[in-house]
């Protein structure tokens, strides 16, 4: 049973079908100028109910290190959760693309930044030329312990950001679970609620390799397109990545998949009661059964990530969009046997 | 009829079928630690005669850009064309990825480095702490200009960077097409002639988004490693990229792609006779028939390049793996009509 | 009174003096090419009784960056102290010399860092290709809250940052008031601790514009080098820096100035005990005498920083290497009038 | 005798006065908060005739660097002369600052950029998104020839600048020989003649390490402030690179030790007619003796640079504000031996 992580499953077979599809044109032209990658911005626009740019890349660590290096100065810093997997999973990519921002960690439970946090570290920088200059504020939704911020919570914050001057950045890996398990509209977690550059995930639900830099503002667009080609991430077969990102929005596609997973995830947190580590609400589960029982469940073949410092005694399980009922069920009645 | 660049083709059967296959398994490992990722050292290493380790990007301005940010420190300076694809359309992606080091341009006919050229540059560097640290070469093979090097003028450029203490790097971006034409091995024009590391492309011819740094030293590894990730190139789901590297080795695919383009290209190549602006050696044809007919060909729509300077008359003509014979006849017929 | 900072004081005489004699000769070779410049690494070798690498620098700030800079690749993370100056005062200078590194930052009493933080900090780490590589560990000496770390301390430091393969890095631009108040070699907290590369500096403690990094280990030599070419910061009048850094190590003139301000400082302590928000082992005094007593300092015509968070009635008093005794009692009598 | 650099100057006794005079204040506000500091926008801004920002900086690389990463994104290109000191001697500043930005080299007589040169590369750039970005103008003013544009030839590049969208960026390590050389108004080669940004030398013509950035457009203020800052370039004990710059254009100072350096080295160029490799216009003097002669004048203990490629028999002599006449004499007759 693989609960690691959403980037190991396959790819759905909807996607994998458009790759065929776009695949019978001999040919088609270069970095964008085809007739797919020509249809995302209006299919995005739509689905945002907002005039938007979509830059595909390979990876959401260059969706969110371009986004957040086009919207902060080389001397700017970026205030995130301590969490975040742009702090800890990327390997430093923002302060690479960026050309040496900093990251400025923000406490909070269930790694959601707060209002008193943001506010906390805007107070404790002198505000100088010494010092970097806080200007862009970049959440996780959902967020890295699987929790979601409701529309009225990332409000809130891009009010705070924009009171401050900070762009706001949502990196939205999981942004599927996210609008799945709130049953929102992607606006209202987006540009309505003050977000300025989204980083729009397909790869952890169902896609082959799909992410999309969404902004807000067309004044982005510039300094994304050349930090993109810049990286390497212009893809030159721009009908493939395009195809995966139309068939993955198509008929709701992704929502139907992030929903389905977030509904397993929370079966199996049902299961857990008692040592949840995070609520459950989205696709992911926190435990902490303590470290005798993660042997156990390691023993059992079970494949997952330790979490928090070593010798924690937590575990991290992440459903997937493909994730069989069978090793739901199979893993309810590991967990069960825990308490 | 489009002829503008290998990179508008669609993807070979053998390869959609590699991707068709290798989802079938529901779930594996992440970021390069599935069957498939594991299996490119070793695959690589028969095909190169030599030990080697891959590393997959998602595009050759990556490749270029991460292999020689990991061979040359940011005061370096790398020797190249002046018509080198690093140099011209990559937006500075090795100034990018390196930390800013400089690209110093050599001339050379047909898109050729030459010794002589490397020993100016060398000759033309204070060679104090004051200059650029001359620090890498890099040519394309097969070049810009469809041209490629015999093995053993790569040797001698091999040689020669060595003597100088530079390391060795290869644009391969079109390697397959430079080993079928030289129906040379593949370690003839790399390791065994000084080459540190290779760009080895197959997007262009036939892949969909798979090229792969192939170092034959192991000391890069680390660099190429972090470097890869921090910009994004470290696929989670890797073993898409993976399988397309695989089936495009297989039982010599590329070769036997490579070789049709350049056989089709060649035949372009003697319907030019009298215009060609560089010889046929692979699988692009360059010609210079006069402003005039270039818009003629335009009229005709023949999709291609204008090449050099604004104005020049000058064309590029590219043929991919799967250009239709009824298309180069009927190109043929047009650039005989030229003369 | 001008309690503000060490660096709003004049240049001590002798120091100006020496200024004065180097610009007696015409002509000067340039670079450090000079007769001055190459006494350094022998001067300042014998004071360290090793041999070592002196490179002078125009600010501390360029000292650190470029120190750390080359004892860390750009995918590095630098532990240090939450308050150090690299990472508050500095816009982010590190991270722009070094290519984007993170600095990881711990906590620990009076800004000071402990075994404990630095071990949490590793634990804290996946320690795979995700996590930016935990690569050096910087100390601030004095540190930024005026304490010193003992030379046990340091040594302790030193082993840990050896076991776990990290650069050892010290900003010393108060390491003449370290010294002083220890009472030790400069060996003592430097390499016999473990420490590779010290940021030395003079600016604060009497000079017009010079610091040094010291390089324990002639490994980091070229680096050092190109760097600070790079940035600006190899003076072509090299003798200018040179001769201040002589004249500063000439006779122990800088544990002479360094050891005046300590004392004056702990004059300044002791009428102030009660309200001190960390021990005076330096030349800095931090008092947390409450919002209404700044207020009172200020109408008094003080100048000095207030500190920490905005509104925490927390201070700064700075003593110079030529505050006056006069002041010095003036301050005393308002001090004592606070409690 | 020694001709090798300006560099290798003293300081003029005006200079060091200053510096002496300014230390008297037994303290100062730190980072340009000092009088001396707060004078210069408007000294400036006089000697302009036009209201400027003027930033110190330690070194002509600064100066630069500084100026030209503020007017130019890390994906633009700098077109300037292929002996530019940018290109040539900064060990890849600008490129360090500006986070890999590309130079664009320029050919043209006697170091200087022409109109034509400029339009070329323009025409020779793809202008996609695939090219770097043409986005600033650099020339030397002197040139790395000792020779001078006129006000009207600045003037037309100023003019080509703006109408291709380029900042226009003066690198004027040696402004003062310019200015005295033509007798112009200093706004007559800066903002009057569409100069955007001038890196303003005082160093090489009788400071100790004082330059400065003028900036004609206050837009490029925050950017310059910043990446001086974290380049370590922002001097603590600000009012000593003030003093020494109010004391450089105080009464004209400069342009009389340019215009004495100047006239000495005329009369060096007198002696050497026949031989000159360029015209002798500022302070520099360029011979082209071939290389028995260039030996001959090593034997008789002249310092001085060889120039251009190794074995050019190509060498240049530098003459210093301080340069006596009794070596200009004496170089002058060794210089009509040569003939």
């Amino acid at each position: 049973m693989n609960f690691r992580s959403d980037n190991n499953a396959a790819i759905a077979p909807e996607i994998l079908q458009a790759l065929i599809d776009v695949n019978a044109a001999a040919s088609a032209r270069a970095y964008g100028d085809d007739e797919w990658s020509k249809k995302l911005d209006e299919r995005f626009s739509e689905m945002f109910e907002h005039d938007v740019r979509v830059f595909t890349v390979a990876s959401g660590t260059a969706a969110n290190a371009i986004a957040l290096a086009s919207a902060t100065p080389p001397w700017g810093a970026i205030l995130c959760h301590r969490e975040a997997h742009i702090e800890r999973d990327e390997c430093g990519a923002v302060e690479f693309f960026g050309g040496g921002p900093k990251l400025t960690l923000l406490d909070g439970a269930n790694a959601k930044v707060t209002l008193a946090g943001v506010e906390a570290a805007v107070s404790n920088n002198w505000g100088d030329i010494h010092s970097p200059k806080l200007s862009a504020l970049s959440i996780s939704q959902a967020t890295e312990r699987g929790t979601v911020y409701a529309p009225e919570e990332v409000a809130a914050l891009g009010a705070l950001a924009r009171k401050h001057g900070f762009a706001f950045h949502v990196d939205g890996a999981r942004f599927g679970n996210a609008v799945a398990a709130l049953g929102c509209a992607p606006a209202d977690i987006s540009w309505r609620a003050g977000v300025d550059l989204l980083s729009f995930g397909a790869t952890k639900n169902g896609a082959m390799a799909a992410e999309a830099i969404v902004a807000f503002d067309p004044k982005f667009a510039e300094a994304i397109e050349r930090r993109r080609k810049r990286a390497g991430h212009l893809m030159c077969k721009g009908r493939y990545p395009a195809a995966q990102l139309l068939a993955y929005v198509e008929s709701g596609l992704w929502l139907k998949l992030a929903g389905r997973a977030n509904d397993l995830a929370k079966r199996l947190g049902d299961a857990a009661e008692g040592y949840l580590s995070a609520p459950v609400q989205a696709n992911q589960v926190f435990i902490i059964p303590g470290a005798e029982n993660i042997a156990r469940l390691k023993a059992a073949s079970v494949e997952f990530y330790d979490w928090g410092a070593k010798g924690s005694g937590e575990a991290r399980l992440v459903v997937s969009w493909n994730t069989s009922e069978v090793d739901v069920e199979a893993m309810r009645d590991l967990l069960a046997s825990l308490r």
